[in-house]
């Protein structure tokens, strides 16, 4: 029998947000066979979230990752002392200063391999930033934690119908055909690559890489990208032995048929990755960061603050978050 | 009673592609009450595809459009002589010819009033221009047969779960930002407007605005045409009584959610309003023209050369575009 695996470590997320009622909800609704995890601080605010759910959690206090397996059945393990109150929907300062606290300990707990992932819940940048975070956000973040430059952590979305990589961000429209080259495309693709084989079992995932003009520029006719970077970056790719095709018009990309034909869809720009995604995996998209010593995975949804405590906000992204880093993890201890 | 509302013409498209083997299908499973419609030249060839999918195809002869609505129950209207060889997958100048001068009076019916709509078959731009077709699609050449400027007619592509408008369309991503202008937004706005209400019974469409960069700029971070254009677009519209709302993050707006609080999303740019559309309406979109004094629809299909012929190809939005100018029409004779 091979050793189980390490416990998952779960930070809390701002604790006026969403994360807290929905990793009890996640915990309610755990099945025989999820890996166990723990959430880093929180204990009382777990409880109050809950309870905004009609939900009894049984909150069982750790001191260290190698306590979570034994108790996950009976109760949510929650390791350390941190907490605060609960005050849904009124983010503050003490709040701010909790949620980064448990991120902190909860990516160093994974770099440091005593968990075997990272899961962490939804945060607020810019009230985080308030309290010192300087990190355009919790990629990045986890990415320092594990020693890893950010530009070698790649964001992959990923639900039930679609897995995309955004290739650049959170950069204006207007800046991303200057923003993209062939280093960009090649380097990304190949992180991504080697995670989709290590993490997913996928030995030779299929990539498709998307146009960034319409109708792929159409012979050059709309832009010219795809002849000066994207081309060749798949022809670079390809000679490297990677299952690339491209540059696929965005367009007919996600439709069905066409998303049966590739592993990952890596795209050009934020929006043509997420608008696919969330319209068609919307409460069940999980943010994946690829590239890292560690596994890290988040809901791809924010603190939705205006719902907090209403017991409506949606469980199933972070359900999905934490299955899919119990899986990676089962990948990655199996490779 | 109100008097029958005159029949739909329909122009062949390129006789290589699957146009007429999806028309001969869509009278095939034509319902009772569909409204009658004829198709602009091809009898032979209509039968021909017909008979690559398994079709007997009754095909009428008719002279005039007044004659398709009796015909239509027991066979095919086809009006007039124009005719060729067919070869599915093999287009040729012949072939370009027909379908031009098919499109031409189809059209030119439309917008004189004999026939109550023009719906459009599948054309290979590239290949009508070698014989003379100098507009950049069928949406401008049949604006120009109804004497309105192309600008002043509005491409919307419409699925079971999806309407949108690209505000820009066939441009480089790198043009349109400066492409983007209150005037553009507000003019084309205003005739979608207009045009859902007269012709889709929605006498207050709810439109939804979309960003242009992502996160819908985050107060200018990333990029400032959500300040600079699309904000006082809005403004100027809803001064005017539409009843708009945005700038909307892109990436959420076609989320399951989101969709049901809106009538039509106006998309900046060609994949913005396709990436989704084709996500989830792909073999029911149904590419329609705003704004003119008649009433056009095609399914959002190319000729798709490559499966010409073979049987594979679905007719849901040659159907679809055929249902939609005839429920278009009702709504426009009923206003």
């Amino acid at each position: 029998m091979a050793k189980a695996p390490a416990a998952i470590a779960v930070s809390l997320g701002d604790p006026a947000g969403v994360g807290p009622e929905l990793l009890a909800e996640a915990w309610q609704r755990r099945a025989g066979d999820d890996a166990p995890w723990f959430v880093v601080g929180g204990a009382n605010i777990l409880r109050a979230a809950a309870a905004t759910r009609g939900l009894d959690l049984p909150v069982q206090p750790i001191d260290t990752p190698g306590e979570a397996a034994g108790a996950f059945a009976r109760a949510l393990p929650v390791l350390g002392a941190l907490d605060g109150d609960y005050c849904p929907g009124l983010p503050d300062r003490a709040g701010a200063h909790l949620a980064l606290s448990s991120l902190d300990a909860a990516a160093r707990m994974a770099a440091s391999g005593q968990a075997a992932a990272v899961v962490t819940g939804p945060i607020a940048k810019s009230r985080l930033a308030d309290v010192g975070f300087s990190h355009p956000g919790q990629t990045e973040f986890v990415a320092e934690a594990c020693g890893i430059a950010a530009d070698d952590a790649v964001m992959m979305l990923a639900g039930p119908n679609l897995r995309t990589v955004p290739l650049t961000v959170h950069i204006a429209l207007a800046a991303v055909p200057q923003a993209l080259s062939v280093d960009l495309i090649v380097r990304r693709t190949r992180i991504a690559a080697r995670a989709l084989a290590r993490d997913f079992g996928l030995a030779r995932p299929r990539l498709a890489i998307a146009a960034l003009n319409p109708h792929a520029g159409e012979d050059g006719r709309m832009g010219h990208e795809e002849a000066a970077i994207i081309v060749p970056a798949i022809a670079a790719l390809q000679a490297e032995g990677f299952a690339v095709t491209g540059p696929h018009p965005a367009d007919a990309l996600f439709a069905p048929r066409a998303r049966a034909t590739y592993d990952l869809a890596l795209c050009m720009y934020h929006d043509q990755a997420l608008i696919p995604l969330k319209a068609l995996d919307f409460d069940s998209g999980v943010n994946v960061t690829l590239g890292l010593p560690t596994i890290r995975t988040s809901p791809d949804h924010g603190t939705a603050f205006a719902i907090a405590g209403k017991g409506i906000a949606d469980p199933g992204a972070m359900i999905a978050a934490l299955r899919m880093a119990a899986a990676c993890a089962r990948h990655r201890a199996a490779a």
